[in-house]
């Protein structure tokens, strides 16, 4: 291809006379290191030596906070930023190289590190190394993904993996498809939404829309959705042992007349619990709802042949959620809806003159809008596209497994552990409830608070981020407990029991302090 | 602060026995290296090998490429990236190096790059180094800005810089806040999701809810945004000239009873034009209805002494959308709403007890939940924090300023040439529209297909990417136009003359082989 254009200052171009000599001169006040752009041939270069001081700051950081989060509590952290950081929006600039090491430093000083085996509190993963890599392209290049001539190869590559990934959610379906979304709540937002558009179709309007049926062991995000989109409240309904009940979903579509979508979860929040998902499939069919499914922390069982049949019956859900940026180690967003048939997705198409105009959907411009409720789009499947490369379906299920065998280790500590309890029964995907026996031992709102003021002396002493729930204990009584989310790609049991005894010394400290106070425990 | 608990292999923590020996060693089937994680102080070293190699394939890619975009169209483009990419999810990993030296290429060189002069479509901007750096730094870290326990200091860090956007909007108010969003669709169904639920605490329930009222100018996103809420349709007015019409607002709110919310737009998407703010406010006040503005292209005029007047009347909007992935060189996303009191938030507030459990609260714990609708979410905040850091108000003003001047030197060499008329009347902030004056020779449809297929014709080849709009020519008819969105904050108007001839050649070529072809002009 001869191009012969006068497009100057790039190799592989010839220069017409027509062109600029030379590629762009700042022009503004600002230096030219601080404005320099990330882009084009010399970007990585002036972008390379940034990310230098950004790496040291990352690594300067973390050893000046010596752990998995900063001690001293909100106001100590808050009081450190702002001395460090402050003013966030100067008069005048102070230059790139000092911007990212004051920046950088302060916030990594500050962080609650989930690279740290001891940060266990929440779905919140250590993103792997090649991902975070592969994001700064997206970074750099700055693809969006709303139109082809935003992102023509970027566009592909999302075409590409989505369709793998909806593969392995529906492998016997025809067409399936998937998006990338922000996250688990933008799936199920976008999961009801595309229900609420099929039951208008099918409906007089006017009607009251599809009714939602759910556990209380359900995201909080799918009654958010609910609301967002102005559907009525949804149904909400016995979760016993922490699992969406059947019996339970049996009557309440039983006492609903409309269209109705019901939404299982394939690992739940608090526990990990993967709801009964064929059965459910079954009881939904009989009364011609709808499944969903928000898989967002228990999807990526499916890159593991051992751990997949724990999803059994997903691929009778109309659309299933799906985050890699929990089990799947991506930095956030990583998310996924999966849809078992490509025509799903036809409400979210849109037209947009200066994105998707006709005239160039006909000469052959892929039309890109239809897939997100966002416009400008980051191409987070960049990073996904470099990690499913880099490990192999292989690869990312072993991880998997890693977890899984984990929580079962880190479980069997518990209750080997002289001075905590582990919650009755089996345990969730990767998830394991804890609490001091100290706690058994107080009437029950006190076990309860000094569990809570557990997990608060942790993050306040900047040892250990540990999350809590409340769920059923053995006698059904249901109780606060110490949560550990066990999402590191490489800890071990071995490297979790301290945390076992710092939470055990942490409870027996509080009750030292509280049997000392004049007035009691509070 | 003496931490000896037992948390091994850390700088500064002492071991007392009940910890493990070392960091967690790799028991998973994939590599060491594959499987590094990004974070603590290991984490950099691992980064540092990987983001090289992503350097050197963003350079390799972008010489590849040679130009703005790849040449050769969709089918060739996606071609080429099957080919390099597949397959995308193997069975079996080929290691980190080897997948993003691959990836990372193939997306580069299959890349629309905004760092190139010559891709000037969209509102698609070149981040700028400094920013794309620190934002290797959130990926790194992985802070979920949903609990201050997954983000302490990035938490802090939010609500500074998200306190100094939202006094540079509203430095008249004691106490505007602003969210960070995934950019100005987010913004803009957040400021009608507010203006929705303020109308239902003031109406008897059942009531249809707020009426949006806008332009036809508005960004596609507002009306999406009513779809979503189940609000209804918009009244969409007149918009003599490409501004929202004050009287033509006048007329539409007094032919409505309910609650209404006027959208302006301070920057449209197609011309960069400002609605006039002030006559917009007034209206809305003399009806009682209330005003938001959406300045995701226009708001950081505000950075700007100079440029900032061309707002007035900001102040009077109960919520404004800013984009700093427009003009302000932040890789997506980078959305900010501002809304003139904090207490305009409270209908985002959320309780999920994982997160924000009310005795959590009571102990000081921070509550972050409210602050946007997503959940997980990336500290967007960190990059910008970053930018204003590096360059400061008047530093990001000069920058506004350049591209602003360059487009009027742009408009200067449209108006120069001889084969290209610029559409008439002022420009829009930095926005260009003109076409071939071949174009305006032939009846209107094919004279309008010769503008687009100019464009297809630049994409094609891979000289250029430049945007369509349909505007109103000086004798009132709607014709489409060339557009030029000039965000390179370096890029001279010398740097874009070539442009001016690539599209008057394409032009000329297109009509030569139309009167070749037997069957005339398509």
């Amino acid at each position: 291809m001869s191009r012969g254009d006068g497009h100057p200052g790039i190799p592989g171009r010839g220069a017409d006379g027509a062109g600029r000599p030379a590629p762009p001169a700042a022009t503004a006040a600002p230096g030219e290191a601080d404005t320099a752009v990330a882009g084009d041939t010399q970007g990585p270069l002036a972008l390379g030596k940034l990310t230098s001081v950004v790496l040291d700051a990352l690594a300067e950081g973390a050893a000046a906070r010596g752990g998995p989060l900063p001690g001293g509590g909100p106001d100590a952290v808050a009081e450190r930023l702002r001395a460090a950081c402050a003013p966030v929006l100067p008069e005048h600039g102070t230059g790139a190289e000092e911007a990212l090491r004051t920046v950088v430093r302060a916030v990594a000083e500050g962080a609650a590190d989930p690279a740290d085996p001891w940060c266990t509190a929440h779905l919140h993963c250590p993103p792997l190394a090649v991902a975070a890599a592969a994001d700064l392209a997206a970074a750099a290049l700055n693809p969006s993904m709303d139109s082809w001539d935003q992102a023509p190869a970027a566009a592909v590559l999302e075409q590409e993996v989505t369709a793998a990934l909806a593969a392995l959610v529906y492998p016997r379906w025809n067409a399936p498809d998937a998006l990338i979304t922000s996250g688990g709540t933008e799936s199920n937002l976008v999961a009801l939404l595309l229900a609420r558009e099929r039951a208008r179709a099918t409906r007089a309007a006017g009607a009251a829309g599809v009714r939602v049926v759910c556990g209380g062991n359900a995201h909080h995000s799918v009654r958010r959705a609910a609301w967002l989109l102005g559907l009525p409240e949804p149904v909400v309904v016995d979760c016993p042992g922490g699992r969406l009940d059947p019996a339970a979903v049996d009557r309440a579509l039983a006492g609903l007349t409309g269209p109705a979508l019901v939404v299982a979860t394939a690992g739940t929040t608090d526990e990990g619990l993967v709801d009964p998902l064929p059965r459910l499939a079954a009881v939904a069919a009989r009364h011609g709802a709808e499944l969903h499914v928000d898989a967002a922390y228990g999807g990526p069982l499916l890159f593991s042949d051992r751990l997949a049949p724990l999803l059994a019956g997903l691929e009778s859900a109309v659309s299933v959620t799906l985050d890699l940026h929990k089990l799947g180690w991506q930095p956030a967003a990583a998310g996924v809806l999966a849809v078992r048939d490509t025509e799903l997705l036809a409400p979210l198409a849109l037209r947009a003159d200066y994105l998707n105009a006709e005239d160039d959907g006909e000469a052959g411009l892929p039309d890109l809008l239809g897939r997100s409720l966002r416009t400008t789009r980051r191409p987070d499947v960049l990073k996904i596209a470099a990690t499913l490369r880099a490990l192999g379906r292989s690869g990312l299920g072993a991880l998997v497994e890693h977890c899984v065998r984990t929580a079962r280790d880190f479980a069997v500590l518990v209750d080997a552990h002289p001075a905590l309890r582990r919650r009755p029964g089996g345990i969730g995907i990767s998830t394991v409830l804890f609490r001091p026996v100290a706690a058994d031992a107080a009437p029950p709102a006190e076990g309860d608070a000094l569990v809570a003021e557990v997990r608060r002396r942790l993050l306040a002493e900047g040892r250990a981020v540990v999350g809590r729930a409340v769920a059923e204990d053995a006698d059904g009584t249901r109780r606060l407990w110490l949560k550990a989310t066990l999402l590191h790609p490489r800890a071990t049991g071995e490297d979790l029991a301290g945390l076992l005894d710092l939470a055990a010394d942490a409870a027996a400290r509080i009750r030292t302090t509280h049997a000392q106070e004049p007035e009691g425990p509070r």
